[in-house]
């Protein structure tokens, strides 16, 4: 037996009240603060370390991410799962630690709705622990490997040496001004006619959000969200502590009868809404369900926040105009991001609205962190000015229609005929369904023990759903990794489908089943 | 006439009700949009159109400030304000612009209150209509002359070297593992010891006041800061919907006595304190003080945010240990930031706290914007961990020492004997009053005709207050400027005594004003 295994073993026990995740990182962290891991070493694989324990895999995973958030490891592909720090060169005496909060006040409401509500999200965890081999489905983030850095390093130097020391100030809370420019541009091209003042620079679209909902919100507001809808919106509007009324998706967008009659019998503050490939079903809605959208909100005065999340990326499928550019009563406001596209971790994205609105978002932003970090700002815009990130992109989109193409090619050949979906007209992800008597969490764990992984349906609901829905996005995964990552699902799906209770139904076409 | 006064001057009518500064706004607007101005050019410093037009400089400065914020043109210091946009390079045709929300719905009740009791913040707009030769005394921001922007520059070259995508990929919500690292490290040495898992890395200061007030409060939840306090989190809990409770600022510091009576009367949520050089008034609270303050706040069970904002580039008088440092409870949360000593625009600060609060405050951060810039974050912390961020504030204290010397030598000479102030132990701010009959704000809008910008009190109080009080900042005006700046203040504070209608009461003592 290993010395690790022989350390860890005695002090994981089943049958104590702590979950069993939790006693490996705590047995874990005494091995690190005991220095048998020093600064640099390496933690074993979590496959390696579940079989040595007899534990589940996804045990493990969850000790290390959460010893990874508390910064004691990092991970990375290709290199596993790093001690960055040991109780040598880390502090001698932590603070605190009291699971309660301060002088027995309790959080605010908003807290609390937040921490209710918070489903299992360690699945999405920005920075998972994967390892080599690992396939990772489950994520919409950009491939790294694709990242034109040395590009971005060579205009990183150039706006440093140029404008230096005015990025590294403080800056207006609207955004830096040639970036406002560069994306009116854009924009315009785009079918958007957008002036600066209609533009407000955001902390990424998430931040995005929150400025729209903080506009918008009070306590108990009703939010139309479409069911299923983007799995990070879900708990934001938890945390401004809205009524999320989800409205059924068809194969040709949000159920607009029902939201006409949702409207009709409620009041609602406001309406969220992803036109263009739908995350997670990957639809797009035509212009006469635009227009009808754009009439029903009207008539009931519903500003509608469009999330274009993938407008930047859509690869294929003809490019329809975005809701803002056929708005004609101003009740319209988009929110854009160049996070699925390019660079996530310099956080940068953006509303665009009349200026009014921009206006008081900029009032809100200016008292929530003044502004946007000027230098991904400045670097951003210069990246843009100078043709790479469209260079970027057409390179992205030849990649997309690629990968979609293995992918779904793929799924036709190994996947069993009862697994069902709906192929996308671009984008990203695709968006499945498995036949009565299966559970996606089930094929979630089981696929990670075959070093694949998916994203599970119930995330993107409000409450109950997607419990048989999985999400693949192929973002992240090269044409040879999706093969490979496609086959090992077919095998799993074949197995769980041989090992389950109930028959499945009948076998639906695959293009016309609706989302709900 | 030059042709731009032959322009403007039919266009300017007072008897029309829309303000001045709009008027001039608009019809510069108008040039710029007609190709008069292209992009490129330069604006007539506000002094002299002032002067050519027969206007107030701060009406000139006003329309400059608000055709800034709207992206048209930008300033700089030594280049005056130049036009950035035109039609030409503009888009054609701005989306909307009513001064109405959408369909009728109004905004969210935290925006009512926001606007509502927004004071006239255009004195501290981030990026000022500066022109060679003013001298702004008027803001806390430090001076971009000294920043050192190569060695910066070496940094990030480095660091998107060594870890290029990694950078530009998403990362963890509680902030690059390295820069928690670094920062666990200096606030060890600070007597503050910490652990990683007691940090979380945010967009800047403010940010971190914002997650704070998201975790703790409630509308109507009552507040205690100091009165006067840090101008900016006034509005942010007015955003808040919080009842703000100010405590009268005694030369130790917060008078105790009064938070006595006030947690006695009242449930507080939360207080609000600068310890260390309070903004606006420079005093440093002592040992007793402290101690005084957390046993108070434990026996009602109140947090205590601790807003560590001069920590870093406290210049001179003995370094006291942060609050956070005698914490026995548990009660504090301890806010610091880089952006006083050295780059604002990275946006970057941090929160320190027991590791359930961080927990929490991450999550809260997640929901609102993922995380912080990494590119930002690993500059900062290579920035550090290479030694550059300890040369530069030992070359910042010098320089602060100096110019706070020649400040008070000047003031000494120059100001006179009827203005009161306290020397503070260190820092960048002077926190002056006026003698009855005087107002701060009419200094404000002379000094401003000299070329001279000075902090008016009244942002510096929730509700009245401050009438007679300015605050002169020493940390973006070098010597010269400062003595410069001093001498043409002096000569304006005498003007106004020879002109002011009441007699001014007895003269105190200086080093014993209190500050209400």
């Amino acid at each position: 037996m290993e010395p690790i295994v022989q350390f860890l073993m005695p002090r994981l026990d089943r049958r104590q009240p702590s979950p069993l995740y939790l006693q490996l990182r705590e047995a874990l962290l005494e091995m690190i603060q005991g220095d048998r891991f020093p600064a640099g070493s390496r933690l074993p694989p979590t496959r390696t370390l579940a079989r040595q324990l007899g534990l589940n895999r996804t045990t493990v995973c969850a000790a290390y991410n959460s010893l990874e958030s508390a910064g004691w490891v990092a991970s990375h592909v290709g290199r596993g799962t790093l001690v960055v720090r040991n109780a040598v060169s880390g502090p001698v005496r932590p603070i605190g630690g009291s699971p309660e909060p301060v002088g027995g006040i309790g959080y605010s409401e908003a807290v609390s709705n937040l921490l209710d509500g918070a489903p299992e999200r360690s699945w999405e965890s920005p920075e998972p622990v994967l390892e080599d081999g690992d396939i990772d489905f489950s994520r919409l983030l950009p491939d790294e490997r694709l990242f034109p850095v040395r590009k971005f390093r060579t205009v990183v130097n150039q706006i440093l040496e140029r404008e230096g020391s005015a990025l590294l100030q403080y800056g207006p809370a609207s955004g830096y001004a040639p970036m406002r420019e560069v994306l009116a541009r854009r924009m315009v091209q785009r079918g958007l006619p957008a002036d600066p003042e209609n533009l407000l620079i955001v902390s990424g679209a998430q931040q995005g959000m929150d400025l729209v909902f903080r506009m918008f919100l009070d306590p108990g507001s009703r939010v139309v969200v479409e069911s299923p809808t983007y799995s990070h919106v879900l708990p934001l509007l938890r945390f401004h502590r809205a009524t999320i009324l989800g409205i059924p998706m068809t194969t040709e967008g949000m159920d607009l009868d029902a939201l006409e009659r949702t409207l009709t019998s409620s009041r609602v503050r406001m309406i969220y809404t992803m036109p263009g490939l739908h995350n997670p079903t990957g639809i797009t809605t035509g212009p006469e369900h635009r227009e009808r959208l754009l009439s029903i909100a009207a008539r009931h005065g519903v500003p509608i926040l469009e999330d274009g999340f993938e407008e930047e990326i859509r690869s294929s499928g003809k490019r329809v105009v975005p809701l803002k550019a056929l708005d004609r009563e101003n009740q319209v406001i988009h929110l854009g991001t160049f996070s699925k596209g390019l660079f996530p971790g310099l956080r940068i994205g953006w509303l665009l609205a009349n200026s009014e609105i921009i206006r008081v978002a900029s009032e809100i932003k200016s008292c929530s962190d003044y502004h946007t970090s000027l230098l991904s700002q400045a670097a951003l815009a210069e990246f843009c000015r100078q043709g790479h990130y469209d260079a970027h992109l057409e390179r992205m989109h030849r990649v997309f229609r690629r990968r979609l193409r293995v992918a779904l090619k793929g799924m036709q050949e190994k996947f069993p005929e009862e697994i069902r979906w709906n192929p996308p007209a671009g984008g990203s992800c695709i968006w499945l369904e498995l036949p009565a008597g299966l559970s996606s969490e089930t094929l979630r764990m089981q696929a990670l023990q075959e070093g694949v992984r998916v994203a599970p349906g119930m995330p993107f609901f409000d409450g109950s759903g997607g419990n048989r829905n999985f999400r693949i996005s192929i973002s992240r995964v090269n044409e040879e990794e999706i093969r490979r990552g496609i086959a090992r699902l077919g095998k799993t799906l074949g197995e769980m489908l041989k090992g389950r209770q109930e028959p499945s139904g009948p076998v639906v076409h695959r293009e016309t089943i609706p989302y709900f």
